[in-house]
């Protein structure tokens, strides 16, 4: 049976991104089930879940700080998403990613706009903002 | 004679955090003051003055990414002051900060609150939000 | 009222190195308690609590890792007491650390001989091996 | 005609993992055959054979490194294999990684979690444990 | 109509590699031209047109630096291109990325050596040095 | 008896920063004299000595490299040293920082910067250029 924090979690993955978000759960689920949970209970049931800070606030500084770090490519795709999923406009998503060249150099910036490309197309596919 | 990109930085820089944007230029005056006017034009000129995200964003979206990197904590002190002089709560920032344990793992995020620490305490003084 | 996460997070750390472990908590009583609180409920509470890796084994994991980040001094200085705590020899963390050599190059190894050396005087004026 | 340290690091070598080795070196031969030199001597020559550690608790600290670090797929796989090689468990690699949240956040230990996922296939069709 | 930072950007942009640099700009096009423009006024038409350091060290610096970031191998390949064009030997670029083992250990040179070897294979077929 | 690799690391460590490299060598005595041996024998004495890029190249890689990486300070401040020695005006050193900029952004020149200006300050004082 699955905790508070767990169910929690889920709706608020929901709210971000539930189609990823099961695509991740599902391909942990033969490896690292745990991890699954873990990533369901802690980011989103603990973390996401809080007060103090808007949901649109808190996908601003995922794409940031995803954008920084350089080898998070799957988790910067899934946060455009979310960050478009629950109010940013791609334009802002653009925006933070260029202010990142300040903080971390071009070479960040510019494969971090590379997902923002593919993200784009996927959601014209889709017909989504 | 200083370019339009550069009085538009100067302008901006004041806006977030005039006193220790002076601090920064004045040392880099002797060894590299080339560098000076390239923070002034580049991050702030440039990119700080753009359209299409608020100034709020932009300081949450650079406390995200000071906090990740790990290496930055003059230029994290810098903009968790600068987040709070442009409308961020204290809470907001701690928010934040939690957050990035998600993207980066607990040390970051600890050794970002000892900055965010100093950072209150000086408000605290100065009898600042 | 604590959580079960939360008592055996705590028993866990006090395993691992109780003192350090409240100075950390304390420093973030003002500013951040809930991010004592997550420090105790998920690695400590979760992970460290976890079967499948012996406690050494994940004090060895734990080393490797913080020498390697290279950004995460305070918290490479809490493991290397852990380690010794858990049953670590100090030839042994010796060796970790010349190992991340490898990985992460002389900066990095260098600068987390520097932490140890640290330690193991702390250690040495407490007479613990 | 080749050095004792070149001989001892490739018997090391050929214990971690002796094919996925040769496949480096075979690929460095016509562009930089000396690194692959440097590769035998130093990590494995001079590193992996010291006493003070054993070769598990190496690989174990080989794992975490390379989990934290972000951007070293390539050398993650080959470690992989080489701790369950010496003795690690498949329970026992997932458990590093999992733990790997701690310090370096969920995007380093999911993307690590892909390449246990392309390891565990490969010794399932290999018939190894 | 461009700046005067524009133009003398691209000019040096074309110096270093000015077909990869078209096909960067081309593929920023759609997304962020903005970003195609700092791209050339700021590392450019700022940067690179400084005086008192040549362009072929500039390369070599460019070189190192992209190596031990680890995570931006297609601004290393341009700039192992750049390298040469400007004047740097092959022998130059292995030597500069060996080296790099010393400061960012085996993963981050092993990878940047795919890199040069693609690179390498590109200027064999098109028959330049 | 130590090796010919050791006996051309220290001549070669030597030429670069003689004074320096020994308060590491020891710094590291007591607690790890391996490593010390180590850093003379692999980057000074097989790294440093090979042939194919001259000693001014491999110091302006080595500032570079250590700039970008924002860890390793007293290694960036050795090789300061060390790019002025063999040969490096202060402006080269304070022109590859710069650039450092578009790889790593601005916290890390700046931070670079203030190691640049402890150096130029250290070597006022001694009558060096």
């Amino acid at each position: 049976m699955h905790s508070d924090r767990y169910k929690r979690g889920l709706d608020k993955l929901k709210e971000v991104d539930g189609e990823a978000g099961e695509r991740v759960i599902e391909s942990l689920k033969d490896v690292a089930p745990d991890l699954a949970d873990y990533l369901i209970e802690f980011p989103f049931g603990d973390i996401f879940s809080r007060q103090g800070l808007d949901l649109k606030s808190r996908e601003i500084a995922a794409v940031a700080a995803l954008t920084v770090l350089g080898h998070a490519a799957p988790q910067l795709k899934f946060h455009i998403h979310g960050a478009l999923n629950v109010g940013c406009s791609r334009q802002e998503i653009i925006e933070i990613i260029i202010q990142m060249v300040i903080y971390a150099g071009f070479p960040a910036a510019l494969n971090a706009m590379s997902v923002v490309k593919e993200v784009f197309q996927e959601r014209d596919k889709a017909g989504m903002h």
